[in-house]
């Protein structure tokens, strides 16, 4: 397939190393695509773009390379291992030079105290953010001769926007970006710029991104194809798997706390109310849409350093059943946060660069299961969400005998 | 709809025991139906039976009325609680005259142990056995005026029979009966019984029952329902909620080790090994059919007598992520046994008298998601072992209009 | 010994209900002392006052009957059993002649939204308030014909006490109550009721209670005895025993993170800030006092209705061991908030009313073990506590062969 | 102090090996003695020897280099790091030619089956084997100057020996090694030769070592230290830790599940159920010197191959509180085995070198706290264990001007 540039907001962060790492290191046979969707029937038998052919580039609002970034992650997680990093180096290195100046513009406090480079709106106002950002784009299609350009949002969460509904339609985006309304947040800017541009944008977190009724009135009328929000890697995966088991057993949920301990940037930004609040409701979301009555839905999410990149993530269900029998089940999840992410960051970018090339514009729904918050699905039991996508696949699969193409993901783990 | 006789192997045991009371006190309102899959939609509506109209009958080989087992469970499990018990108590007593003494051939020392009454083999031959089983049955029928009597084996757990290929036509078994093979084990003569009857067969045991070829051929040419095996309550349900999950994700399971702790006569009769060890592997394939690769796959389970009717079981995963990064979950369930399994026995009850009355003869594969050991599925994921029984039911519902029946069950919870 | 009375400051909760039912049914041969320190040896062997002959009383800002909250929580949580419940019947009856209308007095906006009456606040000032509970006290031992009366703070958490040191002498307090300082919250009311009556003081809440320096000194110099803060019944407890584990192993603790689920009224009015900010820090400072090493040490305390008088906490400890190798703990402990607490309620009240009478005034260090925060105790591991209260037991037993006594509570368990 | 030889059997196993590559990273400083209990006060107060002074050498039954197994142990369990491995490479190679063939007589087929070497009994008798051992422990000392020769048996587990009380006395053991008594396990010929030689004897292991009556006799007349068996890493250490808790609050423990699984040659060679009795006992003693009344007490040990060299255990305890209520604890340890015993395997030596330097024979119980089975003491609860070794220190610790002594080991952690 065509050339593929993946342009991630937040490249100097754990979820954008990683996923750079591993697709050097899938595309030159030192690591099994392990953990990623589209190596696996039935999405295997789509003529998906390769991994191994991804350029990477990205904005920023800290400064440092990405290798060093890699280095200090390994050191830290011990992940990526330091064979994986020696066999990526030198693709890292090329990677520092398509890195640009990104904006935190706001972002709260707590994302603004990260930065340590000048972001765009300190030198900048609205119009001209939005239109440097979708430059940068431009620029980086023609300087690596790219024919698509993905965008995918691994920035840290911004603090959920207040009033959304101000940005209801397209006309309404387009007049407040090139009005300079101030209230607009760095998330929705990349996100305009991306569709604005005609880019696929996949936002892999809570933030606002396209989730706006302008922006997604704005990609399904110039048909880009877009998705979000949040990526479901780590609890939340595990509540989806779990709630319907619940609910079909007609097992009453009385309570279902969740508390999760994490050690990265991520966690650190978290320690902000402000910031956490929308990350909360999207873990806590999961859940209502499966059980169908009240009970008692807590998530804690608590900022632990010595944890570095890992999230452990404990969950206690109290639930009631035959002649009101208490019961009790709970879990412990202990993940690699960027080990959970990257690869489908690495899928979506695949499913949605396919989906761009087919025509197929606006909202995926297909690609539900790896949100935790999928943007037009009403959905979120885990199989159905992944029936979704297999039926996606199974329509559009190569007859079996194009299916040996020899790259790297194609082999399944 | 009609009147449908409950013929419980092992009528004195925990989950008949709940079962029973649990029928009465849902009958009579003080109880709703949680933990009844046919409580709620689809299932809820059709034209099910009512479990208030189950007449109760059954073998066993220990002595004791309903009753004082009940009282026995109430007071060291805290299940059925002390209400449940007084409102049933009439229709327990009632039941004792429903008893007929069973047989224990070939269940192995520690089930024979159990037995407080002769059981049928003292004095009688294969032959005979059969043949005074089946005339328990139609008595039962007889005597109160039953349409239909539905066959539900919650016995104890029999050693795996050795050579089940000897009984694999309808043939091989009735000459078998018939010549008094003395290799036969309690629960294909219960099997065979019910089949030959042409009444209903559940298996909620992973013992042999209605699983010979040859049982299975005799259901299928004289189109009498019957399913197994061994019903999916606990550890196992959670291990097929989260196996797809480990799947889809391709995440790479390198071991799950499974440990149960259960202090009721089921775990007693498990800790002999030999009675053990076709419980171990029920529970175990569940994964080996989920999950693509080899992996490390243990399940231990052991008697602690303190825990009484509760079930402890904790699960250890280790799996293999993106680069090879290696993550853990685990859990632990803690549930009431029988709480967890008399409502699925019910629920089976309900919809294989329906499906016989509606001449669905044979397997039931939608019943699936009720046993770990399906027959003739292969299917082992939960969720979609549950769009199995949502299209059977979807199929079969009744318009709308027709679902008010006043029925407890119809009420959902 | 002597008759002994106890008076409960917050009489109709959940702690002080189980501690009356618990004593009646050890008392008349019904329950064991399990759970009650004092009922084994050491302790065994002094002549403490028996449980038996114990005469409850005490202060509430809540209605109801002491029999009332009984059902309740035998209902809610199956404990008391319905028969240690009816075989205390008419006892808890009579209590309900002892309860007086009690103080709430800058005990925050939660705990004055659980009172249903009215508080004596709402038409006393403070010197009156502080006359009434003493007068209250007098009258009770009067009118029961007592040797001495017990005063046990179980009432609901206060927030802290701002400024403390205001309250350092004597001299200060006094002239405060009399004053009519209307910063002082009611713990300290009913402590300096108590110690100025020349009543032992046992406060088993993380309130200020006698903490105050004044109180230390006038308790010093009328010879008083009393202890405090807050009864270590369940997570801390676990903490108390396992931080020595790391500390005498010279692993490192990096961080230990505890959660805390509950939902009883305590965990009600833990949901306010304020009044969970004193519950926290004692919680803490358990193990700030037993590793050396700064580390990341959070507690978090959530209310979880549904739980009634259960308590689940769960704490994730990640440590570093030889060669910076990381490695983790984790443990989950479900207790019963009432129960774990009640007979620890009891032998406090034993042993104080021992140590008054015999003359031992003022702070009791032995009674380490027994508090999260104790006072004037730097020892915060809890083996070297047990063995504070062991030294203290062995130096005063009585001759074996003065041993057997027949009370219940000598019976050991 | 003197130059120490430490003499390991089992040298090319994962604890040795990590105790040798730490005693290096600590001298040269690139690691804390992190884990060493003689780190940190009181025993850093004693004149003990120096790891960095350490000289080691030992016997194995596997073929390979110290160096090759500590690659292995880096890339499959993270530990020892790839710094500190490099960094003690040089001291590493140097050790391979002070390795000598060693016995696995009696060890079981399981131990047997590791052997890629011929054994010594492949061409030797009883009587030539003892003397072999104890010519290899001449050599070593002579070939390399030293002033002591500690040996610590770190291989795997043998089965329990039957009938141990024939080797009752020191005369009785004399004659069955003289008269080539074919029934002595390996652990006893080792032991032999130490303790016959006046050399120090450390067992880490559940096999017999040094605890037959006879070597006891021996040891004692000849003035020559020892002490084991089976070092207290993991759940051992945590029971030891809650035991005494749940002891002295007069809860009632009911059951005492434990489930260990590692995936380490230990850990294969207990999927044998002969060599699993002897460490199966030696766990489950602990509680049962804890806790006065029966409960049931289960340990399981289980191999879990992709564990590798960390073990991990699931405890669940279910215990009776105030009025018979059931509560319930759970823990889960994740332990790297490796880490957690070598810092011990240093201490062990540092110590029981300064009890041989100041003539402190026989049996040594102030270091009880360091085995799940101490010789000779009674006590199992943890911090009385430690009381223990904290009063010899004390009673032996250099006046406070003496301390700063600039060894790493000094400098706590």
């Amino acid at each position: 397939m065509s050339r593929i540039g993946v342009w991630f907001v937040g490249v100097r962060g754990n979820i954008a190393t990683t996923a750079m790492i591993g697709a050097k290191a899938i595309a030159n046979g030192t690591a099994a695509p392990t953990g990623m969707v589209t190596a696996r029937d039935p999405c295997r038998g789509l003529d998906l773009p390769s991994v191994g052919e991804f350029v990477f580039g990205g904005h920023d609002i800290r400064s440092g390379t990405v290798l060093g970034r890699a280095r200090e992650l390994s050191a830290d997680n011990g992940t990526p291992s330091p064979e994986a990093l020696s066999a990526a180096g030198d693709d890292l290195a090329a990677i520092n030079d398509r890195i640009r100046r990104g904006t935190a513009l706001n972002c709260g406090e707590s994302v603004a105290a990260l930065s340590d480079v000048e972001p765009l709106e300190a030198d900048n106002d609205v119009p001209e953010i939005a239109e440097r950002l979708r430059a940068d784009l431009d620029e980086f299609e023609l300087e690596n001769d790219l024919d698509d350009v993905v965008v995918v949002n691994v920035a840290s969460t911004e603090p959920p926007l207040s009033e959304p509904d101000r940005y209801e339609s397209r006309e309404a985006i387009e007049r407040a970006v090139k009005g300079g309304d101030d209230g607009l947040p760095a998330s929705v800017l990349y996100a305009y710029a991306a569709l604005r541009g005609g880019r696929p944008y996949v936002n892999f977190t809570p933030s606002t991104g396209s989730s706006l009724g302008g922006l997604r009135q704005l990609a399904e009328e110039e048909s880009v194809p877009h998705m979000g929000n949040d990526g479901k890697t780590g609890e939340s995966l595990v509540k989806a798997a779990l709630g319907p088991m619940f609910a079909a057993r007609n097992l009453r949920v009385r309570s279902w706390d969740g508390h999760n301990i994490l050690g990265n940037t991520d966690g650190r930004v978290l320690e902000d109310e402000t910031n956490k609040r929308g990350k909360v409701e999207s873990k806590g979301d999961i859940l209502e849409g499966i059980l169908d009555e009240p009970f008692h839905n807590r998530v804690r999410i608590d900022y632990t350093p010595s944890l570095n990149d890992w999230k452990t993530a404990w969950d206690y269900v109290r639930f009631e059943g035959f002649l009101g029998t208490e019961m009790t089940m709970q879990f412990t999840w202990e993940g690699s946060d960027s080990a959970l992410a990257a690869p489908l960051v690495l899928d979506l970018v695949r499913l949605i660069a396919y989906a761009d090339d087919r025509g197929e514009g606006g909202l995926q729904p297909h690609l539900a299961s790896f949100f935790k918050s999928p943007l037009g699905v009403d959905e979120h039991g885990l199989s159905d969400q992944f029936d979704l996508l297999d039926a996606y696949a199974e329509a559009r699969a190569e007859p079996p005998e194009a299916a040996p193409r020899g790259d790297a993901e194609g082999s399944g783990s």
